[in-house]
């Protein structure tokens, strides 16, 4: 939760900036595209998000190469000043679907703005689920139009429009923050999914997560893109799961300016978080990052949440490498699960990734989350002396922190990953006696 | 099993050569070092490999920048012309050891040479085991006078000697081969260990793998390290269990030519592979390659064995790298631990790789081992018509090959990869509640 003192969690997430419906219903993508919820019975799989008003939008999107066809077509409508509208579907990603799947993709932003009266280069679009199966176009179009006459601004369908873009998440993923500037009260909303094929890399580099932000600020849309940038940066692209970044991955900010505060127009000293950019910035790390976390902490099969911190490495690049060596090494994950301080394996991984390292320097150590007391395991390149049961008491917690000292330089890192776990393996094995279970 | 009309496979591994003699004993060192083996009594754990005159030498090591004590040493070592011997332990890694770690891997080789009547600096030493712990040197002392005299050119003494270098392997790991060279009968034979902790980087890059091969051939050392290097980036540099690289990856050659072959001198036309370098490398080739894919095999809960071919990519390093992205992927190895031939996942991790890659241009497809047919689930970009329940039959056996063409190039690349399982996870994991089971 944000710890800062001007800003206060609300209610209502999507749906609480002023300005702004949602609703989400059931069209049967999920249950034909995963085989799961059939018994269960039907789940809601198909969502609008609306602005009452033209928005300014922002969108950050998975750099994989082989990308779905709505990251394709939203990422040329996000690169646009305005738009309206979001349709969301799960169940089935549009991936890997060839021309049929571009097609269908416009054809869900055609119906949707066909229903709601706007234009339909003013509709994004979003998918995640199975990869390489085609999109049953009647169910959505029928889930599409069904979904028009519920839109409200309430937090009953903001609610269940997080669930109707859940896959394996086992937890809806919301988030409303409030905000002063000067002397308007801002909101921004967040809902996001994602628990599998997480490594985000929307930024520079490199999960299945959707994220969806709604704001009633009003800022010029070249900020809101900057500002959704950095906010992605130094959130969902430092979090991973398995390290596997996906083919669907889009973050989508819409920002309607109901809230009439005086006008976000220039970064000013963008570093100065006294300036208006600068609050909203720091507003929308918060909401990006406490999302993100979500993500982890909902992982597949994941049992521990860690937060590493790099310290003193040579330079950012090298930061980056040790905490991403570190945070994707399946060994160290192994031993997480385990909940077993194992910094031989730390060090191992530290070795073999591309940031420099002196054995003889480094610092392993692991805290409580939020404790200032650190518990070193290895120091100056040695073993301390502290007892394993000791260590193990923090690491054996579903959250702790480890932090790693290179002492090479003054540049540091974060990254947010969850463990490696038999459930991880068994619920993404799949079963060949059941096919149903495989692909996708 | 080398498929080469030109070698016979041969019994008694590195001692099947002339000149060399082998021999385990039990000191202790794994029962103390891994707290495992003590139910089922106590486990050889030291042994000593020695050529009866001046051998050439090459050696290929880890490029992990934490490396452990024995790699420094026997890196250097191994730079000069020649050597005689080998003292390798398990049980502990003799890594993150400091520099007590140095003195007592000199120690090693000290000692071994004081029993063997030898100059230190022709003794090599290699260990493997637990991280961060300290040798217990009075234990691994006590060995290597206890081995001397049980030096001997035996099949059962070769086999004592890879049962030695055993960790968390299942099985021993072995090979022997005869070719002729001119009218010389030569020999190598070789042994290794390692399940986890893998992915060989020796060559250019980045296992707890160590392999050790002796030959009576009569080569100039320079050759030797050249032919060591080929078989060892066709080799193990092509292996992946868990994608990490070890603290302590070694493969050591001795080659002592009692074998009376024309010396290989030169590499004449290198590539010729009737030339007697061509000859040698392609013997050596074969060895390593067949050593390697044991390590694989025998990967820590490895349920499956997949031949990864690459092939079409624009060039070498993006042929490499498609290959390691798909082999190293959490996602598609566990897929593999399903059997499910889940091409949406590969297609993913091509995205994201360092690979140009074009969705509408790539082939996915499997065979059986060594079957010419390819049964393709995707082709030019699309999903084929192909029934899942066809694909599964060839990728629910314990080994199968997967083929990807990427349609950009002419470059191909080959790796050899295991899946990853629940048992992986509950292998590695440890238990807090039992501190025998945590660090290293």
């Amino acid at each position: 939760m944000p710890n800062e003192e001007s800003f206060k969690t609300i209610e209502g997430s999507i749906c609480a900036p002023q300005g702004f419906k949602a609703a989400a219903v059931f069209c049967d993508v999920k249950r034909l595209g995963t085989g799961k919820g059939s018994e269960k019975g039907r789940k809601r799989d198909l969502a609008l998000i609306v602005s009452d008003a033209s928005a300014a939008v922002a969108g950050m999107f998975t750099t994989n190469q082989v990308c779905a066809a709505p990251v394709k077509l939203s990422a040329s409508r996000a690169a646009k000043r305005f738009a309206r509208a979001i349709v969301v579907n799960s169940g089935n990603a549009n991936a890997c679907t060839g021309r049929r799947g571009i097609a269908d993709a416009k054809r869900m932003t055609e119906t949707a703005a066909a229903v709601l009266k706007l234009r339909e280069a003013d509709v994004l679009v979003c998918s995640t689920g199975r990869i390489g199966v085609l999109m049953p176009m009647k169910n959505v179009e029928r889930g599409i139009r069904a979904c028009a006459p519920v839109l409200a601004r309430s937090a009953t369908n903001s609610r269940q429009v997080a669930e109707a873009i859940m896959t394996t998440d086992t937890c809806r993923k919301e988030i409303g923050i409030e905000l002063k500037i000067g002397t308007s009260t801002v909101r921004i909303g967040g809902i996001c999914k994602g628990a599998g094929m997480i490594q985000p890399g929307m930024a520079a580099r490199h999960a299945t997560m959707l994220a969806f932000i709604t704001t009633d600020v009003a800022i010029e849309p070249k900020l809101l893109k900057h500002a959704l940038r950095i906010a992605v940066e130094q959130s969902f692209d430092r979090t991973t799961v398995d390290g596997d970044m996906s083919t669907n991955d889009s973050v989508i900010a819409l920002a309607n300016g109901f809230a009439r505060n005086p006008r976000i127009e220039s970064r000013q000293s963008g570093s100065d978080r006294d300036s208006k950019f600068g609050i909203f910035q720091a507003a929308l790390n918060v909401t990006c990052l406490e999302l993100a976390k979500m993500i982890v902490r909902d992982g597949e099969g994941a049992s521990r949440f860690v937060a590493l911190h790099i310290h003193g490495a040579r330079n950012a690049a090298d930061a980056e490498a040790a905490a991403r060596a570190i945070a994707n090494s399946s060994l160290v994950k192994v031993s997480w699960c385990g909940g077993d301080p194992n910094w031989g394996r730390i060090l191992c991984a530290l070795g073999y990734s591309k940031a420099k390292v002196n054995e003889s320097l480094v610092d392993i150590g692991y805290a409580k989350p939020g404790s200032r007391e650190i518990l070193f395991a290895f120091r100056r390149g040695r073993p301390t002396n502290l007892a394993l049961k000791t260590l193990a008491r923090v690491t054996s917690a579903p959250e702790f922190e480890l932090h790693v000292n290179l002492h090479l330089g003054r540049s540091a890192f974060t990254m947010w990953a969850s463990d490696l776990t038999e459930d991880y393996v068994a619920f993404n094995k799949g079963d060949v006696n059941d096919p149903k279970t495989l692909g996708g």
